[in-house]
């Protein structure tokens, strides 16, 4: 056997961590092994029964390393991969995902004392507690005028670093006080790992409000939200920021030895997981949009300039690969609203018939929506069934549908939903392209894109662009050992550019969903509707889904 | 046992006609029977196989008096009912359901030469083939701003007599040359029982396009339509027209002799069956609406002035009680919006939980979305799944539903369409009162009012109105027989006026469903949100629902 160059790619997702080792030279995935946390997600209680207020969602860091000792050995073994053979190592995590440490990165809640204090353990990127820190930066960065509001598309999330430590200040002052550090999850593996604290631009960009032309918040933004707040950069953060496609460090000795691994080997700079999902899909270029098709739809594109627009979630240069600025747009529920469907609406006639075909209900209702010419079901949503993340920004928009008849059937209206997300995505495309930012083509990853067919005809129908899709099911951490292999550089056997390790290592499937003319001729006027209701009941001709949430929360109480 | 005085109501309902003998004292139901028309509905073929163009539902005139000689004598022999208690015959019939006769009122279809021609039968009101020429008729009218659109809303309905006869003459012209009369069936029943052509205030004036004080549209208008169209009037039609409450004439020998009454009885003048409702619903009187709840709902009500006011289908004056004006509205879709609601939505999961229980899916649901309280759906929906009748008479607008969220669950999208059915009434309410006819108060009728407590209880909150609900299944036929007991007149033991004879003779149920102070104030907020959607889809704002029309349309060729 000639001798291999392996890169180790570690995935960590919401509730369990990946190892994947991939063939530098030719992308092939060898082996992959998957351990879910020991603690899991912690959104009730503590392990020791203290109770979390509404809305959070912890986990313990310990995990983060622990299992690590697992599913690196684990597949290494099922691949029969020797040590000598991995070059690099890179590390994709979600985010933001924060935690407070001590300045040598022991992590507030391993320390006796703060084990019962939920504000000392990892806040998980979907704690929403601090939907109103969120609020009050949000109202004071528009009063202020303040430019970092342009790059996030006018709104800060409640999911981020800032507001997430703001309401730690408000609720926990000795935790915030004792904490040395607040740091990104994935970049605090890093750290652990290869022994030097390296925040990457990818979480600094998109998550923590930094970008390289204005660094942070201003001192004077942060005190007016809380005196004690002023400083937090300057004493918590670290303004040393690491660009991707740079090695972190070399793993430690004491990590090497308990994973099976050599000491030494490259470690990247940690990288957001849909953004590594961009490499592992084979994107390191301008002009190609990756959508992550899953229960919500993240939107990735480069731009070989920075041009500043609205309505996207995030805009970071050098934020996927070196020397492009990466724009993040995304849908807060697509796959969702497919689910809420099948697990609401489908009658027992519907669910016999798929069972004699042998068919999931997803496929079954797959075939007969196939059956639906476009148009012809003359039923429009509008795919707001979890608020609009791109490009309005707004939570409390809500899911419509007009066009009901007492003709209109099941799979027609499952095909509308369908087709009402890809409207959604083109109104993301038109607003990149308007404002400057080329979409030349699109690239489809995650689940939905590995499913279903019908999904990517119908996104090409209506976006009139070729749709290529990520050869692997596990695009995230094919991108994190892609960026193992950069980090280790080809003095090492690996790549010195993302270009040449995603050109090399990610690949896309043989079948290139193409645009059917006579189908786009229809989704046109379907869109010019789509558009007209967006506008309504998006931009404040008609409030109606807020008065109804208004009308709904009193009605609770 | 004493005497007693018996009114007969004859109910001609689409399938099938019913007998009903009731007390003219109390208004005790005594004895029903029901039969099916041996021809039934013809919708595809004549008996000959002759096919029918699409849309058309004919029958055979010999029918309706042929399933006299079963019904009454079987009414009679299970009530215990001899002829010598019958003092009054009422009629109600489907409306506008017309036939060509000669003069005599031998039916064309009934000759050996016309047997195989479709236009010498009975059109059905649901006949729905004259949509061109209704539509034509339509935008002359609009042209010539003819005054009698304002008695109809401002559009004429394809169901009614002169756009059928006006097809007739285009399609079939030897059969509308041939025949002497064109005449409403419940019209020509009358006719056949007591030898005289005595038509109805009530059919000529809401399917006639007649009024007491501008009698039938202009020769010259006709004239425009068809140059033989012009002497239709003069030619066919009879412009005497008469009263409800008046007598028809008597019941001819060789009839009674056939059913087993006594020759001589009274036969009112006829009444359509919507109209004869509110009798039986004890409405005879101003300022009551009566809503009969069934797969559509009609809305009738009666005012001391006849105030020409929009949005109304039919305004006559004497319509239902002489003296009054009676406003006829209507919405196309109600049950029929929940039917389709459970024929396609509900999952098992649902149903199986509705068999545990014991209960009908309906009543299922029903106690569900009871429990959901108003407002915290957070769903509002547009009731026009089968277009708007009232106030704004288009057939291209369609239902829509707002507020969906991944939450939102099949009980609440249930009730969501329950609240829209009631809005809609809310908005044909407040579109009288604006205009000057007052409604007080609200009586229901018909299959829904029966069976769904928690429908009438949604209609009380969002009116803010009592309901009354009619005691009588058959409120229709019952109405015929109060109409009996009226043409037999207090000389015979009836009654001289309709408020004396529904007061004794129509009932409501002693539960009557008054508004919750707390529902209602929630509900007039909902109600401001269904007016702005109901303003800006159904009156131009927003054109949505025609071009989906118009491009499902063109996605069909």
């Amino acid at each position: 056997m000639e001798n291999r160059t392996i890169a180790l790619g570690l995935d960590y997702g919401t509730e369990s961590a990946r190892a994947l080792l991939v063939d530098v030279k030719t992308g092939k995935e060898i082996s992959t092994a998957v351990m879910e946390y020991p603690h899991g997600v912690m959104d009730r209680q503590l392990a020791d029964g203290t109770p979390l207020e509404p809305e959070t969602a912890l986990q313990h860091p310990s995990d983060y390393t622990e299992v690590l000792k697992s599913i690196i050995p684990e597949a290494m073994k099922k691949g029969g991969i020797t040590a000598d053979e991995i070059i690099g190592i890179g590390i994709d995590f979600t985010a933001s995902t924060v935690l407070p440490t001590l300045a040598d990165g022991t992590p507030l809640c391993t320390l006796e004392e703060y084990k019962s204090q939920p504000f000392a353990y990892v806040k998980l990127w979907k704690d929403h507690a601090s939907n109103p820190e969120a609020e009050e930066m949000n109202q004071l960065a528009e009063e202020r005028g303040e430019s970092f509001l342009m790059r996030y598309g006018g709104r800060l999330s409640s999911e981020w670093m800032f507001p997430k430590t703001l309401r730690m200040l408000r609720k926990a002052p000795d935790i915030f006080h004792k904490a040395d550090k607040i740091i990104e999850a994935g970049d605090w593996v890093v750290w652990q790992l290869c022994g030097n604290e390296r925040r990457s631009a990818c979480q600094a960009g998109y998550k923590g409000m930094w970008s390289k032309g204005e660094g942070y918040p201003s001192r004077d933004y942060l005190k007016t939200l809380h005196p004690d707040f002023g400083n937090f950069v300057e004493e918590k953060l670290d303004t040393n920021i690491y660009a991707l496609g740079k090695a972190a460090g070399n793993l430690k000795a004491d990590w090497a030895e308990q994973f099976g691994l050599n000491e030494g080997v490259p470690v990247a700079v940690s990288i957001i997981d849909a953004h590594a999902a961009v490499l592992g899909t084979g994107v390191a270029d301008a002009g190609k949009m990756v959508l992550a098709l899953g229960t919500s739809t993240c939107h990735l594109v480069m731009n070989e300039e920075n041009v500043p627009i609205n309505g996207v979630a995030g805009i970071v240069d050098g934020g996927i690969a070196p020397g492009f600025a990466a724009y993040e747009s995304g849908q807060s529920a697509v796959g969702d609203i497919f689910l809420w469907f099948m697990r609401n609406f489908v009658s027992s006639e519907y669910e016999e018939k798929a069972k004699e075909t042998g068919q999931d209900i997803f496929s079954y209702f797959e075939d007969l929506a196939a059956k639906v010419p476009p148009g012809s079901n003359g039923v429009l949503a509008l795919d707001w069934w979890n608020g609009n993340r791109s490009t309005l920004m707004d939570a409390n928009l809500s899911g419509l549908m007009v066009g009901l008849t007492l003709t209109t059937c099941p799979q027609e209206i499952y095909r509308a939903i369908i087709e009402a997300t890809a409207f959604g995505t083109q109104a993301i495309i038109e607003n990149h392209e308007k404002q400057g930012v080329a979409i030349k083509e699109l690239y489809a990853s995650g689940g939905l894109a590995e499913k279903n067919e019908l999904l990517l005809q119908i996104y090409a129908d209506i976006t009139g662009r070729s749709i290529k899709v990520a050869a692997s099911s596990q695009a995230a951490a094919l991108g994190a050992a892609i960026a193992g292999s950069v980090a280790a550089g080809s003095q090492n056997g690996g790549y010195d550019t993302f270009k040449e390790a995603t050109s090399s290592m990610a690949h896309v499937k043989e079948k290139i969903f193409y645009p059917i003319e006579k189908n786009q001729k229809i989704y046109k006027k379907l869109y010019k509707e789509y558009k007209r209701l967006y506008d309504t009941f998006g931009r404040g001709t008609l409030e109606t889904m807020k008065r109804l949430r208004e009308i709904r929360d009193e009605a609770a109480h």
